[in-house]
């Protein structure tokens, strides 16, 4: 019989254990965030009537979408985002769930689109929202979780820019301009990419606004400094327009929510000069960088909408959300060293080279799990140096010697992998307290040694 | 415009926050099980090459893919199990990950077959493999994660039942029938439903085998008692053939390794008769029943096979592996009454009805979460009744009301509603003591009241 060769489609890619164990700790650690402001988590299928989410998606998002017809004849598709279900979600199920809804999604989704470096076809999503009220309490919120989310995951260094759409479109209003919004979004969101000058021609040739309105426009989106000075200047900017004053006092409130909320002032932003795209977004916006890898984007992105799930339903239902870059984070911390090594998630190996002794290997693991230790058992008996090479290989913090001798004399060797040190100490079945504290020791210092979230920080089993 | 129909496909399910919340569980204890014995997650991607996960299905699998070309022309389907995508990924990155290789997937599969009362078209899979040694270690191992994972989802009561086939095949070879094995075990598989003596009618007929050869057979599958009388039986059963007194010799090992690894004995029965589907398992087969509903069949079930990736590559991948029956196990939890029943992951809202205080509220929320009490936040400042129904709706443990009087006065009212105690808590941002003890006292409290595996339990966010 001829062989088949093992291999993934264009655009999509296996995940070893190395690189997956950080994404799921990365998940989970989204999920207990979300879930401490009282998110829900749900989910829905991969496979969607075609005409729910072809139903508003532009053109290029319809192209990119996997579609087929099932064994029903029906016209299905996956779905290439986690909004468009939400959206569905919400339209027929809201009357039993009440609002607010507040939701949390983290799944994969497709597009079939060119893969560049870095981008798949498949890769996983993490959003939250909360639906069905417009409170600035919301809003506030939401970039509180951003807050937390990126703290839990271990960052420091970190930007939330914050905006409010609603202060451009009352400086437009005041120029009677309120339906160009969509050409001066469209050329003020290359102002970081062609400079001032370039984009002020820009919008007076395309968007055909005049030279002061385009000057009033990039003096708004360029006004700069810390929250209080931004949030003094905007009024004179916006020359009162009541549009952007409501704009200006929602932004305040959200400044000073976060505040109050926990958030250290050094990491907000309020960046009128945002846009995110044209369309989606109606009020406030946030987009989040990296303080020191700038240049990989925005890690967490999101906003107000006014109207989710308006394509399924005639009930209105506003809602404000954000979504997790964790790909992109993920890349981040690889490239900022900030990710373990280790394969493995137990921390420790027991070697296993006296067969009379399996059972015995085996108990032991069982009393150290109990004790909340994640252990490994070698499962054949081969030569200790190839079981310490493995051990090395799959990074284990620690592995544990036990032959004849050392079970005639109710002891053990501990082995630490990383200084190489070796020590003995006492165990019986009946007494396993003194190897648990011991290994318990080795781990806490691996733990805490510079550079190193190694494998015992997440490699220790439920509840620890 | 019209409306376009929210609704999911025929044999898809939408997952509400009630419903997901004790399956994202149920995943997080598997998780942390499989982890705790150093099994390693992975990812596949959900489409794969046609080619690769028709190669070794059956015919009905076959027709059960979900399949289509993609915008490259590329035949491609989506995968209908997790053991396909097992296979392919160890033959391609078996040299990357060396031998022996743990690994736990936990992720959803496709099949296009007529949806019935509890199937679906899209479900979750949970398998955990250890692939590359042919160590009885191994196989005592699964029995001991079995047991560990049912216990840790909260099971007492139930039963793993152990065969290892090649006892039978050893009779088997005693009578010089070892070709006779598919149609033996056929019929054997149907020894509860039809009888013992339709079964030895069957296996004459159909087998083509004597009466006295369908007694022997019988008389090992139907070897009762408990599992030193039945590992006491077995030799004469077989009547020394050294095929099956090897069988039961492996068998012995596993039962004895199993208790070393605290597997309760009266949670291991050892069961002949057990067969596990015909071509695929080769050694020994696990099947895990609960005490409480027997009837809807195994929820935990697996086995040793010989050669995982011989369709793509030319190196031998023993493994032995099993899978949890999530939904089967979310089914039985729902009818023994053990789901809780809360929609919310946090167990506290503060309730929020006095507009001048909303920073206070998310000062306070702030505050309780560094604490590591999940709260929710009210958005909105509707009236306290509408909150408070919104609160037993989604099931909160408590919450607080403070409004203008109670800011003032350095204070909140706590309210526990399962018992609709109130109690007043001194609070000020500066010292949250007070108001993080007593509301720790209540939740423990509603965690340990009986019936109640609620909201507090699972919902207090990470590292609890």
């Amino acid at each position: 019989m001829s062989l088949i060769q093992p291999r993934t489609l264009k655009g999509f890619r296996d995940y070893l254990p190395a690189v997956m164990m950080p994404r799921e700790q990365m998940m989970q650690t989204a999920r207990d965030t979300f879930r401490s402001f009282g998110f829900a988590p749900i989910d829905t299928p991969v496979l969607e009537y075609l005409e729910i989410l072809s139903g508003k998606g532009s053109d290029e998002t319809d192209r990119q979408i996997y579609r087929f017809q099932d064994n029903g004849g029906r016209d299905v598709g996956m779905r290439f985002d986690l909004t468009v279900p939400l959206a569905r979600f919400a339209a027929q199920h809201i009357g039993t769930l009440g609002t607010p809804f507040k939701r949390y999604h983290i799944a994969p989704v497709w597009r079939g689109e060119n893969p560049q470096a870095g981008r798949y076809r498949e890769f996983v999503q993490c959003d939250f929202d909360t639906i069905g009220t417009l409170s600035v309490l919301a809003d506030i919120e939401a970039v509180a979780v951003i807050n937390q989310l990126l703290e839990a995951i271990g960052f420091d260094r970190f930007t939330i820019s914050v905006n409010n759409r609603t202060i451009l479109t009352g400086l437009l209003d005041q120029f009677g301009l309120a339906d160009k919004s969509v050409p001066v979004l469209r050329s003020l969101d290359k102002l970081t990419k062609i400079g001032r000058e370039k984009t002020h021609e820009e919008m007076c040739r395309v968007a055909e606004i005049d030279a002061a309105q385009a000057d009033a426009v990039l003096a708004l989106a360029q006004c700069d400094g810390d929250a209080e000075s931004v949030l003094a200047q905007l009024p004179e900017i916006t020359s009162g327009n009541p549009i952007a004053a409501e704009g200006i006092q929602r932004l305040t409130e959200i400044y000073r929510g976060a505040l109050a909320s926990g958030v250290p002032a050094r990491r907000l932003k309020l960046d009128v000069s945002i846009a995110r795209g044209l369309d989606y977004y109606t009020g406030v916006i946030f987009e989040t960088t990296l303080d020191d890898l700038p240049e990989i984007g925005s890690v967490c992105s999101g906003g107000r909408y006014d109207n989710l799930a308006g394509l399924y339903t005639k009930q209105h239902l506003p809602g404000i959300g954000a979504s997790l870059g964790l790909d992109r984070l993920l890349a981040a911390m690889e490239q900022l060293k900030l990710l373990p090594e280790a394969s493995t998630p137990a921390p420790l190996l027991i070697t296993n080279f006296d067969h009379s002794h399996r059972d015995d290997y085996l108990q032991m693991a069982a009393h150290l799990r109990a004790a909340g230790i994640g252990v490994e058992v070698y499962p054949d008996t081969k030569k200790l140096g190839a079981q310490l090479k493995y051990a090395d290989r799959r990074g284990f913090t620690a592995v544990i010697v036990a032959g004849g001798n050392e079970w005639d004399e109710n002891r053990c060797q501990l082995k630490t992998l990383a200084t190489k040190e070796t020590t003995d100490v006492a165990y019986t079945h009946q007494d396993p307290a003194a190897l648990v504290a011991a290994i318990q020791s080795v781990l806490s210092a691996s733990a805490t040694s510079p550079g190193s979230r190694s494998a015992a920080a997440d490699g220790s089993p439920a509840g620890s």
